[in-house]
Order: structure tokens, then sequence, then C-alpha cells
């Protein structure tokens, strides 16, 4: 349903639980209801007119199955709206499909496929997966990705030891926590200058590259010009807390060409939206398409494997989101995260295949000798598993793994 | 909890749902793990430089009844956050206290209140309720606004003519459909004058002033600009889709000298958060306090009577925070809306009181007689009730109002 008599359609899947509704009737309902208004009772000349500006039911697959106790009764609808009602924008198309309709009763918006027209407007991620990989010049493994420790508090000397400590260990990003705003101990170009200095220090032992996404706060509209201090002091990368400004912020800076290095988008308050069945924007869609669609190169959100859980299934849709090839913008990065640990990599692997990024916090900190052999054990079992050989049995002959797997296990599912 | 050790503190209450955990310890967690990291395991020196940034634990309320079934058993837990880990935007409030924390199980953020510190960052509304009247000139009655019946697909003839019927009837306020962008039929500033336009027309008969708000749409980087081109094409109120857009674009926006015009936020995407007891943010703090610390004039919301159902005691709730008078800002509107007819009219004013904005759409549009005697069946309820008269009794002598409650009816609770 892209185009229909010329006319470019987005479509929208929601999922409706009621216990009584005539779920084709509600499909039509809101078909009409937010798009014309009112249909059957418009004179035929207005008809002709309103045609191209009328919602469709496309689908309506409801699930009532025998006996279904009170509450479990739902069909998933899907509706196309005609692209000609809403500006090429984000904040437009959300306002449209599920604007005044997200407090209709329980309804989750559960998908959208934004008509080629509508994406036209879209360049995507600028670096995506490969050109990430091009800028670390590594095309054959998965990225590891550390975390700060704590940010709060410390002032540049301990930032930049947390930085070198990590990037020791042939870590290849770095990200600056997500808590981490304008502060007179640790400022904007001063901490991209210290951490970007210890990078530098780094790649002289381990001759390898490394971003660090330093964490693009301030007012919505400063960011830009925030996103270029940071840029002009030497920072290779930006975290973005996205949802807290909306997609369209980080669709602005995506489509910028001056803001020349990759975004990293942070799922804070995305638990606002996506875990109740009843309510809000699936996972898929919120941490996946959208955040595709509006540039973000890397898309953190929760493992299936640590304490902030997500289901295993919906984090793979969050991941097929990320490349599916059916979208036509660059893959980004998924980047599950949370309760991280060595003795995780085969599994993350097998679960995300090649085109990931292993992201860590304590699993890097907390190992029992540093931060940087943190960072060497999750390298060693990234090597293990490319070798193909048992994390266990490699670990005999790295030492750096063998204590980290002593320190939290192997989780084999 | 607003200063200790002369520190500022912004808390924030959460609702934790958990069949085992042991809450005290679930908030000792949290106060740490969002501040400053570890607490227990660290020197003596490092505590005494770290604890102007630790996170307090206010209150743990359990509820935890006997027997209680699974999924019921929850805690009210406040945690007092120092100011001085987070910068003085809404952004970086939000991804403090409910960034990562959203995501960790069932967790809802029932309320903020942030310190006076804080707040001082903020103008808040710039007109008010008080300042709202003034405008108009009327101190001593309800307002009432109506709604566009259609507006996708219309040209500028066809918008013209229902905004004059709709002011015809002594409406207040005009606003846009919350989804009509830019778009050929209605561009931005043709739309302006012509609406304004017709308000000009409008107060020729009924001597009365009005405020129309034009939909706010476009790019993020562009909202001031259009803006200023609605203002300055004779717009006098702006309508903004704020959680679109994110709290800190309308904090800009109503922060800024040269945006001289009253502004209504609209809850689209609302349901997106509030809705659900397990997840996302509570709507008195989404809709009422956080709308209006942003600046929003006029805050609209689901009334309890129509399709668009909140419940009775969280909308009053929304309307508490609106205009409570600890908060060191003017008071916002509060703008109950969806199925509101004039029957209803006694029933708003008993739960709001005069302070409110009487909402409608369906119940302008679909009199019997047409707009402009919708209009005026609303503004004879309104004097009903101003005069203490039974409304069904002052209907007998005013035609349009009868009219009005043969179609509709009159509901008392």
């Amino acid at each position: 349903m892209d185009v229909r008599n010329g006319q470019a359609y987005t479509t929208a899947t929601y999922r409706l639980f009621d216990d009584k509704a005539d779920f084709g009737k509600k499909a039509e309902g809101i078909a009409v209801g937010l798009t014309v208004g009112s249909w059957t009772d418009l004179p035929e000349v207005t008809k002709r007119k309103m045609e191209k500006h009328l919602g469709l039911v496309v689908s309506v697959d409801a699930h009532e199955p025998e006996g279904a106790a009170p509450g479990e009764r739902y069909a998933d609808i899907t509706i196309a709206y005609p692209d000609a009602n809403f500006s090429r924008d984000l904040p437009a198309l959300l306002v449209t499909v599920f604007g005044k309709l997200s407090m209709d009763g329980r309804i989750k918006l559960l998908d959208l496929k934004p008509s080629s027209d509508f994406l036209s407007a879209f360049s995507g991620p600028k670096f995506g997966i490969a050109g990430v990989r091009d800028r670390l010049g590594i095309q054959d493994r998965p990225l590891l990705m550390s975390i700060f420790k704590s940010v709060i508090g410390y002032d540049l000397d301990g930032l930049r030891e947390q930085f070198l400590q990590q990037a020791l260990g042939g870590v290849d990003l770095i990200k600056d926590d997500e808590i981490l705003f304008e502060n007179p101990l640790t400022p904007l170009e001063k901490r991209v200058e210290t951490c970007i200095g210890a990078a530098r220090q780094a790649e002289r032992e381990t001759g390898q590259k490394l971003i660090y996404f330093t964490n693009l706060t301030g007012p919505t509209s400063k960011l830009r010009e925030n996103a270029r201090r940071a840029i002009d002091a030497g920072a290779n990368g930006l975290l973005f807390n996205v949802l807290a400004y909306g997609f369209d912020a980080l669709a602005e800076l995506a489509n910028d060409p001056s803001i020349d290095v990759p975004i990293a988008a942070h799922p804070a308050l995305a638990g606002a939206f996506y875990p109740s069945p009843h309510h809000g924007i699936a996972a898929p869609l919120l941490l996946g398409k959208l955040t595709r669609i509006a540039g973000a190169d890397l898309s953190l959100f929760p493992s299936p494997y640590g304490s902030v859980v997500m289901p295993k299934e919906e984090n793979l849709a969050v991941q097929a989101a990320l490349v599916d090839e059916a979208l036509p913008l660059p893959k980004a990065f998924p980047v599950p995260s949370a309760g991280i640990h060595p003795g995780l990599v085969p599994l993350i692997l097998r679960d995300f295949g090649g085109d990931v990024v292993v992201n860590a916090g304590g699993g890097v900190h907390g190992h029992p000798l540093g931060a940087a052999a943190g960072g060497k054990a999750f390298r060693q079992a990234m090597d293990a598993v490319a070798a193909g050989q048992d994390l266990a049995e490699y670990a005999k002959r790295h030492e750096e793994l063998r204590i980290a797997i002593e320190r939290w296990g192997v989780r084999h599912a």
C-alpha cells in the first residue's frame, strides 16, 4: 500500500484490545476519524474532492479465541494514511497516526511503513554500520564498546584515567554516560580534549582506532552548536538522548553535513513507551525503525541478558528493524546493552550475528585485574568465537578471559 | 527536600511494582545507581568528595496487603537527586530521573518536585490564566473553545466559513486541528490571514474578541521562525504538539520574548505515556506540571466525559497541577476535551470550577441549527450556571440551548 491511484500512503499497524468492539467498525472509525473526519454523510461531489485524503483500512486481524478471558480479545489493525495529509517529518507522522488515537482505549502502535515518498525526505544514518566500520578500519569482527563506570563528581583527571584504562583494553568505542551533562568539573570541550588525548595515548600502545561518543546535551536550539563545539574539540562521535528531544531533533542533526561524526542513540526514557502490552509504541518501531530513519548510526537498547531486560524476541525485532534491507537507508548498528560480560559473547554473537556492538560497563570495569584487562577479556572472547573455539578451552591460554570467566561464568542460553 | 547542606535537590516519586523485591534496597539502588554509581565500597575521602552528588532516599511507602495477588505488590518511592548532577533543562531532568530507570521493570514516574533553583530557569506560561483572560477581556466566566470539524482537504474558503460560523456563536478561542500541517491548500500565513479575517468579521457582529490557535509545525529548528511567520500574519495564539517535539522545544518557545502570544499544548501522543498503571509518566505530571513548567498557557487533556476517557480523579489531578499555588509560576488553563456538549456544562463547571476552558468540537458543529447555534447553546448553558438556574428550565427561554439538549441531553454526573 505504498502508492494507489498515484497517491502515496504510509501505513500504521496497531494492536487494539477490546472485549466487545466491532473491530472492523473501529478500524473504519480510525481511517476516517484521523483523516477527513467524516465520510458516509458527505455529498458525492465532496467525496470526490476528499477521496485522496481519506484513510483506508488495509487489514483487521482479530484475535478472539473461544472463551477468551476479559482483556484477552484484540485485533491488529493496519490503516493506510495518505501522505498528502502530513508534512514529511516525524512529528507530523506520529501526531497523525498516533496523536489522539494513543489516548483512545487500550491501543499500542506496533509498526509504521512510511511510503517511499515520505522516506525520501530522510537520509538516515550518515555512517551506518559500513561507515562506522570504515572509520575504525574493522571489517571482520563485532565491535566492542565500553561505558564509563562513574562520571558524576569526577574531574578531568578521573575521567582521563577511566578512559585510558578502557582504551588500553582494546575497546573500539567508548561512550559517555547518558546522565553526564554540562558541568563545571568536566565541561564539554575540556572533556572531549581530555578523552581524545587519552584515546591517542592508548592508540600508540594498541595501534587501534577508537571512537568517543560525547554526550550531546543542552537546550534544543543549541544542539547543533554544541555538537560542533564537541567536534571542533576533537570528538569523533556523539551520544544523544533522542527520546528526550524528539526524533526530529535527531533527524536534523543527522541531516546536517557539518555534524560529520557517527551518532549513537541512547534509549533513555524508552521504558515510558514500549513495555506495556496495551499502550505506547513497540520497541522494534521505537528503538529500531524510527531511530534508524531519524539517522542514528548506532542504537542502544536493553539486552535480553542483563538486569534491564527486554524479551529476546523483541530484542531481535529491534535488531531486524535496524538492519532490514527493505528500508532504503543505511543500516544502523544494534547495541544490546546492560548486564554484558565476556562469558556472554558467544551467545550475543549467536543471537545477533557479527554486525553487533558488544557493549559493557560492569563487565569491563568489574574485571578483577581492572578495566584494561576487562576489555582484553572481551576481545579474547571475540577471538575465541571467530576461531570457532570453546570459550572455556580458549580461556586456558588467555589469562584475562580465564579470570573473567571465573568471575562471571559462561552463559550458553 | 529542596535544600540540604546548601545543596538543591529535586525529588522524583515512582510507583514500582514487584512481587518480591526488598523495596528499601531497591530505593537505595536507584538513589546510588542514578547518581554516583557506587557508594558503600568507596574510600572515605572519595565519599566526602562525592557526597554532594549522591541521591537520597526520601521515602519508601510499600503497599503489600495480606494475601496480595501476583502483580499487586508495589511501593511508592521518593528519591532526591542533587541538582548539581544535571543541567537546568527538562531533557536533563527527565533523563536523570527516568532515563535508564524507565526500562527497569514495572515502574511508573508519578511526580517530580523540581527544586526552586531548577525552577528559576523557567519562566513558565507567558500569559497563563490571568494573561489569557486579559487578552480577551473576560474575567468572570469560563472560556469557550471550539475546534474545526474537518480541516484536511479543505481550502481557504472552506476553512473561512467554518471559522466564521464558530466565531459567530460567541466562542472565545478557536484552535486548529492538531493534524493540520503545512499544506498547499491552507498554507500557514494564508490560513492565519483567512481565519483572523473571519475573526474580525465576527467581532463586528458579536463585539467579542477571539484567540485563534494556529498549529505550529515543521522541523524543530524552524519552530521559532514558523511561530513568528504565523504571528506576523496575525495569529494571536499557537497550538503545539509538545510531546512530538519534547518539552524543551516548548520551553524555548515560551521563553522567547518574540513569541508574544499564548500557547496551547495539545496532548497528541500522551496516550503512549500515561494510561498504563505499570509504565510511563502519570498524566498529572505529563499534562499538568511538566506542561506548565515548559510554559503552556493552556493544556488540553482528555475529559472524563467523552469517548476518549481519563478517570475523573486523574483529570482533576491534571487540573490541580496546572493551577497549584505551590508552583511559583503563572497558572495554566485546564482544557478537558472530547465528548463535550452543552448539557455537560454544569457538570464541567462543578468539577473544574470557573477557571476552565470548555472545549467542544462535535458539540458545536453537530448542533441541528449549525455551528453558530452550537456556540450560542454553550454560552447559554454557561449563563444558566452563572445565574444559578437549572439548565432545562433555562433552555425553555433559549432556543439554541433547548435544541442542543434535545439532541444530547443533560448529564448530571
